[in-house]
């Protein structure tokens, strides 16, 4: 062990902007977009959808920004490591991030590089308050070993890892780097798996991942359910009990559970109104995290999930628009 | 008299993406912001002040643009003509026009050009909904005649000219090229004073305008009150009797007068909750010139205006949230 980590938890994942439009339930029929789920897009794609939307707005977005911003917003001492380009987009999400004290110094890719831009999101979100994400990876996919910082990496409490990052040919590399230095120093891993599809990618790869690196395990019951491959959530949650050595995973309206060892605590969803539900997995792990950086027992980390995921889904977009400080107190969280 | 107008509206303004952010109350003052108003800066101040900004939401703006945008929404055939580079802001702000209908043709200053980019407004947004504006100009700054296709002017009912663009150097030349080629073909033209400060600046110019070329005024009671050097809004209002054929001036929560000639109709404010002010008078202009299109009277041209400027004040930013077509039909307004 070397001297007290300075940051409570680092996040590595993919840094996007997100594009934002309410769409009817027929938009997505007409484009070719799949309900509820992340899709991956090229830029010939990106530009077609764009030009059908409606009128936007932009918010940084990102999964594990998303969920290291909110702890930046809760006090947590919190870094992220994610590739922009040195373009407005880049400059957006850099400021986003770092006006919520969060330390973020990956080397941006610089304006003149030829080819990809910052990563972007168009998210469209229906009546329904479901949100169908088509992610353009822009640079954000190029995220390699040369962008960790072992010394960062070493000097944190949690390493949280975003499940999506998968999808970036370097970042398997760049994850070993980043595990290796954490568990050196006494640090500990977090993964969340992101989408039910990206684990149907790499599955093989999570699987070893969880066994044998991950300390908690971030979920919702597809993504469970696709990990372990098994008939019912049941199943798959008591897969987790012997395979990781916590896990919490969301269960929608139902809330959540937390399982370690052989406990399992449920907590309860906070009562919000479902506008829409970008961002409520990232602002759950933002809310559990910040718990259990503090020591807090199992039901209050869950708990402090389910209210910041609440927070998320009471609005369009998936940052915070509440201070989640004042809210976690409304809730008696501390 | 030409054919049939293509248009119902063409307006010139600032092409501006909006960086909206909520701040205390004491972050104005730390930062030198005057409340309520807006203040031009250079490119080195808003560096400086975005470091200093909490994180932000980007929606495109610009006063005559949100107006237009309004418009398209509400089903109106509108036309825009402001100034953006073709960097990824001055996309974004195409996009969200052209996704309402809205007709956008301005040419864009090259990516390649040096200096300036899109321009931008920081949008504080204090705990009682009122917003301080700074305006970095950018490249809409440099609009000008050769910006104004006169083919275009020669075929819309009503020109919209923003005030704010008088801050520009080359702007009296376009808005003179462009209010020749409008008249000549039997079109109106409006004009909204945009702010007391920006009266202030141009008082001898908006003066002559007003009292040659302006069909239609817009302006707040503190905008008219500038304008005319008058100590009270009833004076101010006499006088635009006689100045201008029309006036419709915003007098905040009391609502709107509408003046044609001896007659005064007053409109009552729409019955919404005030989250953030930013846009209200563009969207009061979007409603009523909607209204005046299509012939309707004066109560319900300015009420228009008030609904469409309620919706405004209900939500963060400027642009609709809701669709101002199904608000006004909930008004019995059509």
């Amino acid at each position: 062990m070397t001297a007290t980590p300075t940051y409570d938890v680092v996040g590595v994942g993919n840094a996007m902007v997100d594009i934002l439009a309410k769409v009817p339930e027929a938009f997505l029929a007409e484009t070719g977009v799949t309900k509820g789920i992340m899709q991956l897009i090229d830029a010939e794609r990106a530009i077609a959808l764009y030009a059908k939307m409606g009128p936007a707005r932009e918010v940084s977005g990102g999964s594990a920004a998303n969920t290291i911003a909110g702890l930046g917003q809760l006090g947590s001492r919190a870094a992220y490591v994610g590739k922009v380009k040195d373009d407005q987009l880049g400059a957006i999400f850099a400021h986003d991030i770092r006006a919520l004290g969060v330390h973020f110094a990956t080397p941006m890719t610089p304006r003149s590089a030829e080819g990809h831009e910052t990563g972007r999101c168009m998210i469209l979100v229906t009546p329904d308050g479901e949100r169908s994400m088509n992610t353009y990876l822009g640079v954000s996919e190029h995220l390699g070993p040369d962008d960790i910082d072992e010394a960062l990496m070493a000097r944190t409490k949690w390493l949280y890892l975003e499940g999506y990052r998968h999808d970036g040919a370097l970042s398997l590399a760049a994850f070993d780097k980043a595990i290796k230095a954490c568990k050196a120093a006494g640090g500990k891993v977090a993964l969340t798996l992101s989408d039910p599809f990206c684990v149907d990618r790499h599955r093989d790869e999570f699987r070893r991942l969880v066994r044998e690196d991950v300390d908690l395990l971030f979920a919702n019951e597809h993504e469970i359910v696709s990990l372990f491959q098994t008939s019912s959530l049941e199943d798959a949650l008591d897969l987790a009990k012997t395979e990781v050595p916590m896990a919490a995973i969301t269960v929608g309206p139902a809330g959540a559970y937390v399982i370690n060892g052989a406990r399992m605590v449920h907590a309860p969803a906070a009562p919000m109104a479902r506008v829409d539900a970008t961002g409520a997995g990232d602002m759950f792990a933002a809310g559990f995290l910040h718990g259990i950086a503090r020591g807090r027992n199992l039901l209050t980390c869950g708990t402090m999930g389910c209210v910041a995921a609440g927070e998320a889904i009471s609005h369009i977009g998936a940052r915070p628009e509440t201070d989640l400080k004042d809210l976690f107190a409304r809730f008696g969280l501390d």
